[in-house]
């Protein structure tokens, strides 16, 4: 047995920590690498696997047990809700905050910050299983002070210089607005692919995203196993993200039947240089 | 939070391996303590709250991918047959075992096998809430050989000589029992208590057992609030274990709130002091 747990991953974007999938143990982690349940707003699970979902169980009633009391929004697969309400029926829990689930069933925008967004995407996998796209809301231009203050724009203005507009002085002086404001801090995006088979139209849905998160259950080798288990290939997984445009990718979801990770990375990285293996308790920064 | 996992236990007689609960973690705890899974024929449930049972869902899966094929059989409180069902479905699951449910319905004889037998009995939590007793079945005499021989008892009475029979001899002479056996060795007992409020009643399923497995959640000084919440304390546990005339008593089930156990066996010790506490990880012999 290897000592790789199931799938759980933690988001940090607008100042809101998101949880993506939710295996066994994923509590006992989050404690291990001091990641505190209770800022957790919002469960996204991909699909009805154990592996990816088993642990949410525990977490769900842990964080009655510590009294929480804000809403918790779980974003899942449909069948999942009954499952739940019956585990707490049988155990007579009544969660000490509210829980709002919300079935997966359609794709486009799940959830809207005021600093992101969340959308959902189909996936290729044996049962029904979905994708995430998180995203940075576009960011406003920075007003240079100095420099607004030396044309003559208003502080009434900035609002409008932030949004990208010009200054129309009293005097018939156009202040163009790149003069006086720095471009707009990058809006950044992470895409988690779940578990899906090598499947090109997954492109449209992670375009240009700045980190990738694509499974690679198996190497090339084993390209056939991929394709019968709907799962892929470290060079499958790389080709997505060189025709998506993906700026970088991470590779995860490995077969615990292998114990050498190194040639997965070997291999994607001869489609796609800028590849990572996912690491349990390592963080990775989107820019 | 303390680093002890939920509850369960693994109790090695006739040839088997029984599992008691199964808390979240428990197979990656079997891993660490080097247990393997595929012994296990058994696993009895005591009830269905989180602690006790969600490490159940992954165990089963893995028994599967690991392509068991050998009969398990469940026995736990009946809801759970629907909730296992259903979360199979969902995830598309056709097990590799057949897989036996078990209802625990009523008091009384669960599992024999040739050299033991389980019974299942009620015990007091805030839901339907099963202890189990496993006991060991009576033993046969042992023959001493060189003496049967020097009195002339042939060897195919051994059998009944087991049995405790005396020898009618052909010259008129019986030749008694005892004088050509040892005794049986001593048929063990083990019971685990569950989840459970104080009760005397119980002591009548657990008389004169060998080593008696009582939760006690709090100690004393907390023994409203053990009450309200259904469980006990080292103190009763302890009066549990003297009243029902058992030969040894494990404690267990402490709350996270303790982080020093120790409080626990003194209180437990001035009552009936051949009390232990159970430390994860630890085999306790049944003698």
């Amino acid at each position: 047995m290897h000592d790789r747990h199931p799938t759980s991953q933690v988001l940090t974007m607008d100042d809101q920590t998101f949880l993506i999938d939710c295996g066994e143990g994923t509590q006992v982690q989050m404690n291990r690498f001091k990641i505190r349940r209770s800022r957790i707003n919002n469960i996204f699970i991909s699909h009805l696997h154990g592996d990816h979902y088993f642990g949410l169980f525990g977490l769900l009633n842990s964080l009655s047990l510590i009294s929480r009391t804000e809403d918790l929004h779980l974003f899942a697969p449909a069948p999942l809700e009954s499952i739940l309400k019956e585990v707490f029926r049988v155990a007579d829990t009544r969660l000490s905050y509210p829980l709002f689930f919300h079935p997966l069933d359609q794709e486009g925008q799940i959830w809207e910050g005021a600093k992101a967004t969340v959308s959902a995407f189909r996936v290729f996998h044996r049962i029904d299983c979905w994708g995430f796209l998180f995203r940075e809301k576009e960011k406003q231009r920075k007003v240079d002070i100095d420099k607004a203050r030396e044309y003559g724009v208003p502080a009434s203005f900035y609002p409008r210089l932030k949004e990208g507009s010009d200054y129309d002085r009293n005097d018939g002086f156009l202040v163009k607005n790149e003069w006086v404001t720095k471009p707009a801090p990058h809006a950044r995006s992470y895409a988690f692919c779940a578990d899906t088979l090598f499947e090109p139209s997954l492109c449209q849905y992670v375009k240009g995203v700045d980190l990738l998160y694509h499974e690679s259950t198996y190497l090339e080798e084993q390209a056939e196993k991929a394709r019968l288990r709907f799962h892929s290939t470290a060079s499958q997984a790389a080709r997505i993200a060189s025709q998506a445009g993906a700026k970088r990718l991470l590779l995860g979801h490995f077969s615990s039947k292998y114990t050498d990770l190194d040639p997965f990375l070997t291999e994607a990285r001869t489609v796609f240089p800028n590849t990572e293996l996912s690491v349990e308790g390592t963080t990775y920064l989107v820019s």
